[in-house]
């Protein structure tokens, strides 16, 4: 099938795109209002930069649910310059993906669902203690893309400070894939496993 | 485990990254130089960005083997202002890891490998046949973070014109995930299978 993105609608296209660029990660972001709310959601539109400055890209789309257009994560990285990312594992899964919902403004996720959270070192947003490893960041670039329906607000952060779930690091920064259990996103509900890992290589 | 990222190399930093931000999607990307020599590589801080205008994001690392210290696909999309993404899936995934390796400016790794070519209907680099989704790009925004070891060049691109097979997506624009067979990518020589797909929801 050809196909010219001038023909498609927004929604269209964000679903060409949701389906294509698989299978992504999720930030599980954790942030705080300008009047002291937490705030609690997944974004997949995500990754990672580079490694010096530490560096992680977020997008947050058009909202039309409300008056300023933001998602709610994003209005609080704006307002306070900081956010913490949660890696969302297997264990996670279900409250992940139920704090992706449409909550009005006043409600805090993370008291709604009960889970557990921490004080961070650097930043004023909580940490989300079921998470197994969790990024504290510090804005460093907001780049609109775009205007109206279809339109997103691109954010660059600067990690700050990392915490991990002992067992699964070793003495030299190694992930232990296998024990984080991460799962990815894909289309509509849809996530997968990343059970069957296998190596390519050397190149 | 805590850790200050001021305290870790740019490797170390890189490592934990590639190893936590998981599973991620893979860019199989298409240029050609200002001389029209073709260039094929993959990148996986890869992401969409939004569905109007629709946008993608790639970061670039800092490359110690070039004079001017960019990737070669990075230095094309500079000198022309385009580029493919093709889609890598099960099929390509010998093919497309053994093209991240660190060849000669003057290999084109398309013709090494003998892969297929078709020209491209908006831009100038031609796109893969073997791979099942391929996004015609047009340099959007360049952003710089950092400098030096560890740092990056973020480049966002405006999809112009996609091909997607025909047994992949419906008229509504969905795409079938199992018949995509995509893969993801992890730290190392690491990547995963999509093949324990699972929903949740409804929110």
């Amino acid at each position: 099938m050809e196909i010219s993105p001038a023909a498609l609608e927004p929604r269209q296209m964000h679903k060409l795109i949701i389906g294509s660029v698989v299978p992504r990660p999720i930030a599980w972001v954790s942030t705080i209002s300008a009047e002291g709310r937490t705030n609690l959601a997944p974004f997949s539109f995500f990754n990672g930069v580079c490694a010096s400055p530490p560096t992680l890209s977020l997008s947050f789309s058009y909202n039309p649910e409300r008056p300023d257009h933001k998602k709610d994560s994003l209005r609080n990285i704006e307002a306070t310059g900081e956010f913490v990312i949660n890696v969302a594992a297997e264990p996670q899964q279900e409250t992940m993906h139920a704090t992706s919902g449409d909550f009005d403004i006043q409600v805090s996720e993370i008291e709604r669902f009960g889970l557990t959270t921490a004080p961070s070192v650097r930043v004023t947003p909580p940490r989300i203690l079921e998470s197994p490893i969790q990024f504290e960041c510090r804005l460093l670039q907001i780049i609109p893309v775009g205007e109206g329906r279809g339109s997103a607000t691109l954010v660059l952060g600067t990690v700050e400070h990392i915490h991990v779930d002992d067992h699964l690091i070793d003495d030299d920064y190694h992930i232990d894939i296998r024990a984080l259990k991460p799962i990815g996103r894909l289309a509509g509900n849809s996530y997968c496993y990343v059970h069957e890992i296998f190596d390519l290589g050397p190149r």
